[in-house]
């Protein structure tokens, strides 16, 4: 069975990474992968050509994609748009929930050859493996009611924090199984001590562990958990936290390693469907100027063969053609140091396709 | 007018720490300040009294006070509450709500004796001085509706994320004139291009901010927020956010000194009362060791001799005293290195009393 891929290049350096991913998706047909790849238009770009962030017509073609690989959304062009509905942003959250994709994958990883990119002391840094499991299609960012509206004779804005049993359930058991193939040491996040919501998630996850023996389940504040991160980011193995604490520790923790440039994501919905993007954003800044580093982008690649396509082999090939790059000494501007030779997007593209 | 301070120590290191502050109160006395001091319960020892963290003689000499200092509250014994209303935190976010006490400012800054113990890298770090002023009565810790009920035949959890404006422009005038005092840099931090709450946050920042023309006003998305902490902590000046991104940011900035021991915080009403207590937590693994560093706590007699007592003078000369012993290389465990001297908590204590 041919599998689809859809590639959405977004906004901003997206159009430069994407071409360097879908430049790979040709290397990896000619090895032998069976993929059709299709492209279609979501955030800001959409918007300026269909009004819309997420037109009908991307969205039915995500819907038949057995992957979608996205590049990235946003730039200051479009923060002005009063109606929050059109924003570029509103593009890529309405694919997560149209698609159901509820398990978000985002590692926080060292290369050994980056280590001296963190701004973290080396030794606490050093062989740092993280894996991130956030809930993406619930909690304060779906929450109803929401809006801003008068009442006492002044404006409130609200928003609502929720979930559901069975929708920690669900996400419970994607971290637990990620920690059982890891390191078997799953550490949830929550707010406890405060939050009526977050009590329930925390006795979901007590409910869950008897059924994961293996694994060792403990609780910490978001508070202090973004604290011991910049103290000490090693003790962890999975997190596992609701959409809008999993935005900001996510974030947090990829930036440990200096090098967010590098770090893929995933987000899987119940069949196994799944967007894959980098954890960087779409960096409008440099955008055009063939300085944006690729990697990330590429990893996306992998990250979709391992997950969705069920191709770990081919996955491989792309990490190990990604350290042989490293080993050689090519970064791009943002992984830069002193004695390494500095590329283009476009090369490190070419550098990645020669090693592969 | 003699001001009355009320001390209360808490819970876990509380009562350890709240000791040195005693003897602190004591000079300063001795040094002609006309004050008035008294203690009293709040937190888990409260509760263990009354069964209620809040007892209602503590708010009633809460009320009465020009300032309180507060140690810490909470611990393992008073996790497993089924009532949240009987935890720990309760009788401090009691406190909070029934004094009034919006206005947290909460310091990161690194002591020039103490630059060795961030876990960031020395440059990153050096001279870092941030001031995060984060709304403590509103938001997501206070809204309503809040809990836990059967909904379409499975529990949810639930929370209230709100802002009006009034409260919004409150804390954002606190935050301006904190800029104006410092580097006049002001970073407002939101999820704007997600949660409605913070559109209108945002709207009235920006509304403020031709009333501060000497004030730099900039905003920032929280996740971005929390990475840049990680990457460049010193491009920021004063931060402010709403309650639960500030519980988060501030710990994460706090965390980057190293030496959160060290880190006092005030809490203010709009008539200038205000509640000094330590950044970091009751600590109660380390209890009754005769470990804990006071200095967080003494340095809050400090903040509050210059927030709520109008005596700077005095708040100088403790916080001199404090520099003079870390100069003479004093130093509790939490902040110890090497070829410096390890004291208890009562030498530290002795040792700022000497210098001052
Ligand atoms: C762009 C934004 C809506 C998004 C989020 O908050 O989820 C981004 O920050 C992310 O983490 O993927
Ligand atoms: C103890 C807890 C309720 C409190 C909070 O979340 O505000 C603490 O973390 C703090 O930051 O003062």
């Amino acid at each position: 069975m041919t599998h689809k891929v859809l590639l959405l290049p977004g906004d901003g350096i997206g159009p430069e990474i994407a071409a360097q991913a879908a430049r790979l998706l040709t290397a990896c047909q000619e090895a032998g992968l069976d993929i059709e790849v299709e492209e279609g238009l979501v955030g800001g770009s959409a918007y300026d050509v269909h009004g819309e962030p997420l037109p009908t017509e991307t969205l039915d073609k995500a819907k038949a994609a057995s992957a979608i690989l996205l590049g990235a959304v946003g730039g200051p062009k479009w923060d002005k748009l009063e109606d929050l509905s059109k924003r570029p942003e509103k593009g890529l959250l309405g694919l997560r929930k149209n698609l159901g994709l509820f398990g978000n994958l985002r590692p926080a990883m060292l290369y050994p050859q980056l280590a001296s990119a963190s701004s973290l002391k080396p030794e606490l840094v050093a062989g740092l493996d993280i894996m991130i499991v956030r809930e993406l299609t619930g909690g304060i960012y779906f929450g109803q009611p929401r809006g801003i509206e008068v009442r006492n004779g002044e404006r409130v804005g609200f928003n609502t924090y929720i979930y559901s049993e069975s929708e920690i359930e669900r996400i419970g058991r994607v971290a637990f199984e990620m920690a059982q193939k890891r390191g078997k040491k799953l550490c949830s996040v929550d707010k406890a001590n405060v939050l009526e919501v977050t009590i329930l998630w925390r006795e979901v996850m007590d409910r869950l562990a008897p059924e994961y023996p293996d694994v060792e389940l403990s609780h910490m504040y978001v508070d202090n958990a973004a604290m011991q991160l910049v103290r000490a980011p090693k003790q962890f193995d999975v997190m596992v936290t609701g959409n809008m604490f999993g935005d900001i520790l996510s974030d947090a923790a990829a930036m440990l390693t200096g090098s967010i440039g590098m770090l893929p994501s995933a987000s899987l919905n119940e069949s196994g469907q799944g967007m894959y993007e980098p954890c960087h954003g779409s960096a409008p800044d440099i955008a055009g100027q063939n300085i944006a580093n690729p990697l990330a982008m590429m990893l996306s690649v992998a990250m979709m063969l391992r997950y969705s396509l069920n191709e770990a082999a081919m996955a491989e090939r792309i990490e190990a053609a990604v350290g042989n790059v490293l080993d050689d000494g090519l970064r791009t501007a943002d992984i830069a140091s002193e004695g390494t030779r500095l590329v283009s997007t476009v090369e490190m593209g070419d550098a990645v396709l020669a090693a592969f």
